[in-house]
């Protein structure tokens, strides 16, 4: 089995630093990299996309709403217009700039409140896969497995590639536990390991009372702010390769 | 001699409008759409280029500082990167939108404080042109006459459209009459239509002194803020089809 | 019976102009000015205040969301420190501008999904109205009549002016009816005055269906947008005028 | 003699962190606090405010140009109306919110290009200076010695501190040397005491070629960003106490 591992990426603003882009694109495959409105600006962003280039990690727009001071994880109401004419521009300018440097992208993936509410909201979803078709009918949609915005992607015809989440525990419905709930968040390295283990031996996701929720799945969200994070990132590539599954870029994972 | 009309267009921000994009339409063969940093949000810049793919006009990213309180008129020193990454990220996001919408941008022309200043700073004249032919060598420049602009343009190897303005003066370095000078906007009709005409006979820009500074041009920058700007711009394609000159797209009038 | 008429003002932002201010302080007794966030900037924000004080309208502080492309319309979701720092930062830049120029403010009142969202919601509610009371106990809480927003003002100790809307249709739980229903918005001057006479005469709030929700009131909303909208708040301060109600400033209409 | 250590605060913006204002407000005694055109929110505003009243540091208001991406380093030019607006509402809305938290500011500092410009730029420096006055008359003006914006603040009639800055080097017109040159920042800590302990004995400025340029001062000017400048801030502290230099309040310097 080929699998990715996939992060966020460029999402520094001016002096402002998120994140450790550099060393975590020695780590992972895929690269989902902020397209300004939530993070990002255009230098950020040209360097993240750089500097993918010469680890051979794939690439993809992370698009998320207008909200700077928010970091786009305040949920916002948009209009259905809105929404979609935001996300072409977003997966736009990010894909211009990759195609410029010679590392055209592959993907996209929404960011946090725009990813959180497409998950549950299929009116939502739907807009968003289908600006992505509009804007380049290639592009691969990483989605969370068993969620509305991955249905929505097959419907829009597009390629999907499904993620699960190496640090979050799940609910019945396949959705992430609530960061507000204690334990949502798995903040030990053996934890997120054996997380993602039990899931690859499952063949689904496994929830927080045990129950598997069979979905295949193609990449691993990890992240990487702090020394720790990026640690556990590390260690999850290390332990995939000792477990036979090849690190692999997002086309590659998709295509099986 | 074929001869374009070009406006800027597409600078409205949310609930806020600036000029009359629908109006303009019927009228320029060139639209410069504004990229979201001075002006312009993802919706408006959608509209305006679905309305220009039903008028035939060409169009043309028109990227600015990112001062939307200011409208990009504000002077900026930016560093020589993040001049370039603006440019890039800019033109990259309308021409993907473009793309998207079946309509693809055929030209870049930078907008207020940014076209100024490159006007006059050859510098960063070069950097701008260089980041256009990064983004796509096959995109015209369209540039002031006489500019450092243009020759950068031309340093870079761009297809480059030379503009002269129907309602602005020009002073004896081919620069225009700072706004701040009493009689360097030409608010009439009238003398709109003169201007031109004296520049067309002339084959060059004609000075506040009457000097003539023998340049070749492609395209003449109209303005439609107020009814006044529109009925001018009206009186100018109608007077210039009558002094033979049919008005067209700006691939067109470069291709001569 | 004094009454007081209200409208918001200043939302302008840079060179996008958003209603008449000029006008419109020639008609209402209150203007609600805004803060920087969803629209005005500092320049705007300046020259309302100082044709307010010419005109003799009492002034208030407007916050709202964070959000100049959407105008503070789209809903968004705050934590409650960042809800409580946005109203307390809003109205100190407001409050202290007005007492620089010799026109202190007297009153508060959100705006867009930021009210709208606190007329239904009490825990935000709460949260703007102890924001507001902690940046001066003083202020007066503009919010609409028989709302979780005025009950919240009351809670923390503030004066509340109650509004109700001129060219809005109400619910049968005193919540205006959607924009997105026909009918929901009153075009008509005719048909707007007889709402506010009605409202009068039955001391509340009529509804769509004719129910009176009672209710005493201070204040009634009016818009500037347009010159129809223009001529209706005109024509609505004739009218109250005829029926013998002075229009005053917010806190004389407060004080009864 | 007395003197006070100032230093920069409240910079961070949404999830973006600049600098370490815990630390650093247990060190200096007067803090510049951002307001948000050029970095700080209004969390993170209020979060320093209420530091600095737990380690009785004097606040100030610290605005500069609304260029978050360029963290108001890129200068900027704005109309003389712009100008005063933009400090008017940026003095208001921290002087607002440390009112509302109980500790006022006490000073004004311009920030990163808004400071350089109006340093060298009386026109402006007059602005400013009579923008503050406009604000609140006993506010004090921190400026660099020497420098127009200083005598500026005179001018306006504002009582003036004067800084020097412990890790920078001076040209002979008193101005900073331009980071761009060698050497024009001192990055070790011993070279900053004994820059500072030079200056403290010839009674002003010691230029790059040994000059000195009398002037009193009574703050200095101390980074904390990263743990190095942090250590240098502490050091100073504590070698202007062996000096017999007493670390104290902004207002307390100024009195002398």
């Amino acid at each position: 089995m080929k699998i990715n591992l996939n992060a966020d990426l460029g999402e520094s603003y001016g002096p402002y630093v998120i994140g450790n882009d550099e060393e975590l694109l020695g780590v992972v495959g895929a690269a989902n990299i902020a397209c300004g409105f939530h993070g990002g600006d255009p230098v950020v962003i040209g360097r993240a996309i750089a500097r993918a280039k010469e680890t051979g990690a794939s690439i993809g727009a992370h698009p998320g709403h207008a909200d700077l001071q928010g970091f786009g994880r305040r949920a916002m109401t948009l209009s259905a217009d809105e929404l979609r004419m935001s996300v072409i521009y977003q997966v736009s300018a990010v894909a211009g700039m990759a195609s410029a440097f010679g590392h055209p992208i592959t993907h996209v993936k929404p960011h946090g409140a725009m990813n959180n509410q497409a998950c549950a909201d299929r009116a939502m979803a739907d807009i968003i896969a289908q600006a992505v078709a509009e804007t380049d009918p290639d592009l691969i949609l990483l989605a969370p497995a068993l969620s509305e915005l991955a249905a929505a992607g097959e419907a829009a015809g597009l390629k999907v590639a499904l993620e699960i989440f190496a640090d979050r525990t799940y609910e019945a419905d396949a959705s992430l536990t609530p960061r507000s709930r204690p334990g949502s968040v798995l903040h030990g390295q053996a934890e997120a390991l054996a997380h993602v283990k039990r899931m690859i031996e499952a063949g689904g996701i496994v929830t927080r009372d045990g129950l598997v929720l069979p979905t295949p799945f193609h990449s691993i969200c990890v992240h990487g702010d702090g020394a720790a994070a990026l640690d556990t990132a590390r260690a999850l590539r290390a332990a995939l390769a000792d477990w036979g599954h090849a690190p692999v870029t997002l086309p590659k994972a998709v295509a099986g």
